[in-house]
């Protein structure tokens, strides 16, 4: 047996006793290992340290990903404070019945079982991770990046052995070898052992997960997300959003990446925009129509495609909402798409035509978020339409199970 | 393009049409589909009679599941009728909430897109089939067996010129070419143009999908059910549920396939359900315990895993509960498990230890079916824990799109 597999194999017998836990049980475990955090939060810096060392071939941006402060391990075990906080999902019953011949039927959610997440340079995910599979009575298979190995060992022994003193399986949350890709790999042919897949991070890594795995995978996080500026828009309110949807976080998924302007209010919308976007530093992708109105990079066929994920808009100007539709539907990752209109017909054909995980009306694409929709915690974005669509909170990480009680029902009575 | 494609492209295109539909158009349709199934049943027993003739190689039980009648028309028609009466799962809000910005934020059912099925010999599945997915706002191809060629060419063409018809795109409903296995392996490359794959067959066919799709699928129908007869169980009770689960229907996913029995019982339980399943000409391959109270064949490690779908019974004396619940993990497809028991607190632990889409406490595991369930439809029984577990009716086959409501909201207001 292969380590990894091994890994798995003992997360699964963890998984059958999480699966049982009292919420009760739960939280005391995921205040332990908030209170663990922060009493050893110096091994945590001193292990992160060695990472931030090694990383001198990382970029910039990529460091300060990595780099772990006091605040940020507080922030860390605080978030678990918060998932206790919570209501558990286990036990819920989703629907439920008296069937003709006195059957009492019920589907509860239950834990899906041995969870893996594949995820890039931050370390704050491993925390979040397991808090919120834990929460939801699975275990983790944690596969974070060998730039964060030695800040993931550090952390992951903190909750093991703090999930392991407040009477929990330590094998609820294990770390997978970051070593090359054999362990990804690996994981992705657990089927039987692992229940489910979860990728996190750039679209090359989530696509081979995607196509290579045996284990069903949740596909999220690709995000080129779109705001329409319909004809009857109002132009303050589009320059705000535009400015909003693409400046004040553009690494992130929920970044608006393309602009497109009907072009009835092209005229009183663009050259506002424009300088506003100047302003805040990004560079304008635009068509032809678009760069009548200003300064702009001349728009490629690839930029439509493009997940910039930096200080980068496409631009296009569209003759009507169904070619903006369509432009969506062509280019698009499914993630969150945005109308800007003054038109109740427009908005309820938008969002009836755009087939995305969100749809926003007059709001901007970043509102797309597990917080703010008041979910509470969130394991990502889902773009895919199996299971989980949009930000996943606890209840994505349950199943559902089928319990029928009677008195000696059967089918065909002799 | 080769033809798979070309038609999963169609279907992509007729979706995006059918996830508009109202209920009240999707519902005209399938009634006219209905009375044109009715119209033209010559037409279909004529071509159901070609495949019968050709099918000499096949088992007198294929070419009974094979063989349309006028009878099996008119429940093909009934159960398009059937499902126009049921409620539309499009559109039902899930969940929703105004957040503390203002924001609406609804959690909407939309429809999957394109659903490729792929299945066996039963022409009624194309029509079954077919109705589920456009009440349900779908696109569907249909991948039947080569055996069913003929009929299923005539059934398609019926439902394409009734739906035509009745307005709604021909290309929701399509045939995809059943000669050899190149379609299927087609189907399952065809990630972004089909939405989700539900092979319904055998073992083999479903792993095979499963195996090599990248369109995500949906396991279904592998039934190896135990029934479980507890130290309290009644016996007269355990073995009506027995006889029910093993004989009424012994070729199907919720027929009983293991029989386990605590030992305290088994002296009182054995002898008289042996007899039972001996009249009703059920084979018992047993372990040496049950050969002690009966006529068995010995039972291999084989058996333990064997799906029969014939009159053949594994059957083993456990010490325990927990024994028996480690045999069901260890050897079950996680499908139906019954426990028959007068105890609360074993009727409790089953419940909570069993890891299977179906739980039943003193009723027979042939329960399990969307038709008894109250779902009126059923495209299978996923086996799986993402997306749907148990029987899948109609909800089952849709996804949902958040759409947020807003007038100008942005994340970070300047």
């Amino acid at each position: 047996m292969t380590e990894v597999r091994a890994l798995a194999a003992r997360a699964k017998v963890a998984a059958a006793e999480t699966a049982l836990l009292t919420r009760a049980a739960k939280d005391a475990a995921l205040l332990a290992m908030a209170d663990a955090l922060e009493a050893r939060a110096p091994e945590v810096l001193a292990a992160n340290a060695l990472d931030v060392e090694r990383g001198t071939d990382l970029s910039a941006a990529l460091v300060d990903r990595l780099r772990l402060t006091q605040e940020r391990v507080v922030a860390m075990a605080d978030g678990l404070r918060a998932l206790a906080a919570l209501p558990d999902p286990v036990g819920e019953v989703v629907r439920g019945s008296t069937l003709p011949n006195g059957l009492e039927l019920r589907q509860v959610r239950v834990p899906l079982g041995v969870v893996g997440i594949i995820y890039e340079a931050r370390p704050n995910v491993t925390v979040d991770a397991a808090g919120i599979c834990l929460k939801s009575g699975n275990a983790v298979l944690l596969r974070g990046s060998s730039s964060a190995a030695s800040s993931n060992a550090a952390l992951v022994d903190i909750l093991r052995s703090a999930a392991s003193a407040a009477g929990l399986p330590a094998d609820a949350v294990q770390l997978v070898p970051s070593d090359g890709h054999e362990s990804v790999k690996e994981l992705m042919r657990l089927r039987g052992l692992v229940d489910v897949l979860i990728p996190r991070g750039g679209a090359e890594l989530i696509r081979s997960v995607v196509e290579e795995s045996t284990v069903p995978v949740i596909e999220t996080g690709v995000g080129n997300c779109h705001v329409y500026v319909d004809a009857t828009a109002d132009v303050d309110t589009a320059v705000a959003i535009v400015i909003d949807a693409k400046t004040t976080r553009p690494s992130v998924c929920n970044a608006a990446e393309t602009l497109l302007v009907h072009e009835f209010v092209a005229g009183a919308f663009l050259p506002k925009v424009l300088a506003a976007l100047a302003l805040a530093g990004v560079t304008v992708h635009g068509d032809a129509s678009v760069a009548a109105f200003g300064d702009v990079v001349p728009a490629t066929e690839d930029d439509w495609y493009t997940e910039y994920l930096s200080l980068d808009l496409a631009a296009k100007v569209v003759h009507s909402m169904d070619e903006a539709v369509r432009h969506i539907r062509t280019y698009g990752s499914g993630h969150t798409e945005a109308i800007v209109t003054a038109s109740q017909e427009s908005a309820r054909r938008f969002v009836a035509n755009v087939d995305s995980a969100v749809v926003m009306v007059n709001a901007s694409t970043r509102f797309t978020d597990g917080g703010e929709f008041g979910y509470g915690a969130e394991i990502g974005i889902s773009t895919q339409k199996l299971h989980a669509r949009g930000p996943m909170g606890l209840p994505e990480l349950t199943s559902t199970k089928y319990v029928v009680v009677g008195d000696g029902q059967v089918r065909h009575p002799t």
